[in-house]
Order: C-alpha cells, then sequence, then structure tokens
C-alpha cells in the first residue's frame, strides 16, 4: 500500500491480524488466543484509536517475555446468578478476559434482560469501544467499564495520583444511522495524548492539567510534575472514583494505591479489574422501534443548528465511524518509529516481519 | 425553631413531612401516597438539596391542581424478567413511580445479582440520591439516571436546546465511613444555580455556560439567551445523550425535542423517564470485606496531600452526610419567601400550615 504524506505506510486489516497472530503465538499463547487478541487489536486501529491498537504490541510482547501476562491462562468463571458473573482472569490478556465476560453478559441477557460481568485478574484490554460495540449484533446495548492501567488522576483537590483514567464506553445500535459509541475517560485528555504534545515539543491547551500549584499547566514536557484533570472538576473525579469502585473494588482488583503502572513495571500481575454491562432492548420494547427511535435522536442532533464556526453537530462514534470505511477501503495507517518497533519485534521473536 | 441569621426558620423534619402530607392529601392524593411522597421530598431538604425538597411543593401542588399529575396512578410492571422491568407509571408523582422502580430493582436483585428497571409516564422525582441511598440499606449499590425535566442544553457545538442537565446518582455503602454518594449533573452547572444567581444579581464564572456567539456568558440576568456547558464538552454531551436513551428513550418515555419543560407547562402529561440498577453485593463478594475496603479507598483519598489553598480532600457526598447531621440536630432552614409560598398554598388548601 502507498505511503502517507506524513511517513505512514498503510496496511490491511488482515495484514496487521496475521503479523500480530504471529507474535503471539511465537511468545507462548495457543493460536487461537493469539487469532483473539490480534483480531480484537486490529479492531482498535480499524476504529481509529490508534494508540489502542498495534502500537501496543511491543509493549504486550515485552510483558509477555518478562512472565507479566500468563500466556495460558484459565478464564473462569468464579461465581454468577441469572444476571451476573464474576470472572477470575487468571492474569491472562485483557482483550481475552473481556472478551469473555463480554460474551457471558450477553448470553444472560438474552434471558434475564440485563446482565452484568465483573472481571479481576484482567489486564489492559485497549479500544473500549470494541467491547461495547460486541453487543451490536445481539440488538442490545453494551456498556463496558475498566480500572486504568496507571494512576495520573488526583482526587479533586489533592496532589497524589490516587486515581486513572477510568474510562467508560457504551454503544447503541441506530437503524439506518451509525451506531452510537461513546468511548471516553474521565478525564479531559488522555496521558497518552500528553506524551504526543511532549515529543512534538507542542503547548497543551490550559484545562488538561494543572501544576503542582495547582494553576494551569500548558509545558507537556513538565507532564510529570504536574496532574490531569477530571471532567467538570469535582464531577469527573466522581465519576472515576465511582467507576474504580464497580469495575475495580467489587471485583477483588486493584484500585487506588495498589493500582501496578504497566507502562513502568512489566513483570507484576496487575489485576486489573472491568466490567460489562449488557441490556437487551427486546425486553424493553421491539427492536426494531427502538433503533427508529434511536434514528429520530440522532436527526435532531444533526439537525441543531452550530456556533459560530462549528460546521456541523457530530454524535459519539462519528469519527471511528470514518475511521473504520477510510481503514477498510484504504488500510490501516502505521508511522514509520512503530513500524520499526514491530521489525524489532519480529525479528526478536523469529517471525516474518509485517507486509 | 430560632431564625437562622439570613432570614431562615428551621423547622422539624416531622412538621415539614407532617405539612407536605396535608397538603398532597388535600389535593386528591390517597392519604399513603401523599405520606410517602412527602417523606421522600423531606428526606431530599436532610440531604442539603434545597432546591429538590420542599421548595418544590408549590409547583407540585400547582400541577396537581391543573391535572398536570395523576393523583390516583395505577403504577404496574409492563414488562418484566428475572433481572428487569419496565414500570408504567401512569402519570403519577415521579417520587412514588422511582421509589417504587427502586423497591423492584432491589428485589429482582436479591435473587438475579443485578437488576434494571426503567420507567416511562414518570415524572420530575426531586432529589436523585434519595433513591439512590436506598438500595443501602439492603448492602446493594444502587445507581439512578433520570432525563431532565427542561432542555436546557444544546449538543456540542450546536444551539438548540435539546438535552437535559439528565443526572446521575450512585450510592456505595462504606463500613465505619460514610457512604460515597455521587448526585451530579452532566453539566457544570443547574439550571437552578443559574436562576439564583440572577435573583441575586451575582456574576457567573466562566464555564458555567456560553453565550450565542459561542464566548463565555457570565451575566445570569441574560442566561436565557445562552446555554449551559456540559462538563468535559463533547463528553458530557455524550453522557447526558446516552443516558437520555436509557433512561428515555429505551422506557418509551420522551427524550429530546419532545421533552415538556415542567415549568413552562403545567397540565401536559410530561413522560418523564428513569432507570435504576441495582447492584447486590453479596453477589461478588462478602458484604463486610467490601465495605471495609471502601473505608481503605476513602482514608486513601482524605490521605492525599491538597493543593494550595485546599483544606482537604472530600469524597462525594460528604455534604450531604453534614447537611444530614445539621438538620436532624437543628432542623431544616427555610428561607422567609418559601415560607410565604408554603402559606399560600396552605391557604389555598385549606390545611394548616408548616409549624
Amino acid at each position: 500500500m502507498p505511503a502517507d504524506a506524513n511517513n505512514m505506510q498503510r496496511f490491511t486489516r488482515d495484514q496487521i491480524e496475521a503479523f500480530m497472530t504471529r507474535c503471539f503465538a511465537a511468545s507462548g499463547m495457543p493460536d487461537a488466543d493469539a487469532a483473539t487478541v490480534a483480531n480484537l487489536m486490529a479492531e482498535g486501529d480499524m476504529l481509529g484509536k490508534d494508540s489502542h491498537g498495534i502500537f501496543r504490541l511491543p509493549g504486550y510482547i515485552g510483558r509477555l517475555k518478562s512472565g507479566g501476562f500468563n500466556p495460558t491462562p484459565d478464564i473462569k468463571i468464579e461465581k454468577e446468578r441469572t444476571a451476573m458473573a464474576l470472572v477470575d482472569g487468571d492474569n491472562g490478556m485483557g482483550h481475552l478476559v473481556v472478551h469473555r465476560a463480554a460474551e457471558v453478559a450477553i448470553e444472560k441477557a438474552k434471558t434475564a434482560g440485563v446482565a452484568w460481568v465483573g472481571l479481576h485478574s484482567s489486564n489492559h484490554a485497549g479500544a473500549a469501544g470494541v467491547y461495547s460495540n460486541m453487543a451490536l449484533d445481539h440488538d442490545m446495548i453494551g456498556l463496558y467499564v475498566a480500572v486504568g492501567s496507571a494512576n495520573h488522576l488526583p482526587p479533586w483537590g489533592g496532589t497524589e495520583a490516587l486515581l486513572s483514567t477510568n474510562p467508560i464506553a457504551v454503544s447503541v445500535p441506530a437503524d439506518k444511522e451509525d451506531s452510537i459509541v461513546l468511548d471516553m475517560a474521565t478525564t479531559v485528555t488522555s496521558y497518552g495524548k500528553v506524551k504526543v504534545y511532549a515529543q512534538r515539543g507542542i503547548e497543551m491547551p490550559e484545562g488538561w492539567m494543572v501544576g503542582p500549584d495547582g494553576g494551569p499547566l500548558t509545558d507537556a514536557s513538565k507532564a510529570d510534575t504536574g496532574y490531569l484533570l477530571p471532567i467538570g472538576g469535582p464531577k469527573g473525579y466522581g465519576l472515576a472514583l465511582i467507576f474504580g469502585i464497580l469495575a475495580g473494588t467489587l471485583n477483588g482488583a486493584h484500585f487506588g494505591k495498589n493500582v501496578v503502572d504497566m507502562n513502568a513495571d512489566a513483570a507484576s500481575p496487575t489485576n486489573t479489574g472491568q466490567f460489562y454491562l449488557a441490556v437487551n432492548i427486546s425486553a424493553f420494547m421491539d427492536v426494531g422501534d427502538f433503533k427508529k427511535q434511536v434514528d429520530a435522536v440522532i436527526a435532531e442532533m444533526h439537525g441543531s443548528p452550530t456556533l459560530p464556526g462549528v460546521e456541523r453537530v457530530r454524535l459519539p462514534g462519528e469519527g471511528t465511524h470514518a475511521a473504520y470505511a477510510d481503514r477498510t477501503a484504504n488500510g490501516i495507517p502505521l508511522p514509520d518509529p512503530l513500524l520499526e518497533n514491530l521489525a524489532r519485534v519480529a525479528d526478536d521473536l523469529s517471525v516474518d516481519r509485517l507486509g
């Protein structure tokens, strides 16, 4: 595929998936698990979540090498009732564990109407929207919440980073319109985005971070002296806290001080917590009617007049739908530095390089 | 009770509850329902939610008089499965309908582990935390979401108020510490607070509202020319939208353009939608262990060093616990203008005045 203007080369989803599959298989994972994780990661890339797809491969392979992930986990239901389950991820890759949780929740919601599956001993699972989207094929609404894998957020007014960006993703099916997919952190920006600004030497806008004095911090190179800001101040802090309790504490997973920074420590189990909630639309109303009404809601939002300088109102998820269409047609763009990293990973594992 | 410095008189909860009970009974509600609504409203006052308790009585009585509420609703389960129900509120007062929904959800969660009850044909139900708190006595986590009763929020970048402040409340039990109670709108501030600023002629801080040009609006007297801002910009818009779909659309309740402004129209049924989610902690882990771990989370947050000028880190709900203690000891403070309104309501209904 042709190189993009900004030093990007594009690869098909199949190429990327096959490459990641051979990397995971060469790292000791069973073939089927390797293929599942590769598929879910490539789906993240298709959705345009560039920091949560193949970009993570070198880090994940490093953790497998250091014993930070269990390559052959025995993922099992530890407790269950009609409408819930608690799943032990046995320190397997988060993608496998969350995928399993979503399957169990969707299956239970078919009869119970609604089902909630909590996880412990899981790990970072990549792009949250990949999992909330799993409910759509079953005419369900999917909701996924995770304890983030590194603490960069202090409680409101505090200076100790006790919380993560604890994200939520919700997918709602529509009829003729694209599904609505909200996939957001409870902080104004992600720490990953701050790192990109630091790398490129760009100043951050006010409101993303505060410095040690509580004043605005805009110099991204000084990010480690400051703190991320939650959305809506105390409200985002409250959401990050509640999501952490629901996805972490309730499942016996880490939350707060005992969260392991995945990037700083490649060997310790993270005991990551997540939960998945599936809502079966047909239990509430005719699915076709519901989808038509979601179309109507979307049309209302699109029909709103706009503020000066705003071309049109968008729905959550429009960016991911556009990325999916572009990448289906043109492939997934990968920057040269990442390609060099991936080549090193391939050589280390003695597998064929990407392409 | 003694008058406060700022023209407040304090009344006991019993006095306030008895007064509201006689007002509702005199407005055609059955005695038991009148007492239930009065109890739930007084609970809002005890929690310090001054704009969501007895403050609302004159408006509610007005709606009952105008036929906007059904005084004798037949609240019934329309659809149900093991872990869900859809309840038809029959245009009864929202307090009755949401209280019933919470009871049904809690009952179902006892066996199913988790249960979700959606509502349509409900109405404004007062302070959200009153309902999420109902789960605490059952060692459950309660989560409540409502479609707000007037649209003051445009979609992000838009200028048509298609959304409300669609709030969420979540209550989590602790052991020795006070429970965590997050009770928040998805907007930076509420329209009620803006009205108070306008009344008092105080300038609003930047970030609460924008004017018709998209720039900051700080003159509260011009609020009707501008728009509320969602928390975290597009993120808060996304949350308000998703909460509206889950609490409104999914239940066949109004959401978007068809939301009825309760304050502008006292006669039309609002078809308000809400949902209640009960999570049974014992399905996941030992309840005592969970509560101890929540205590530990609270201690961690309290232990955080603070930014300059911040005395200490607080947990969501601390303000309501303090208000509850104060009002239990000293009574509920009511301002003179409200007392005059309440006296008029009493005289109109030929019932004894408050006191």
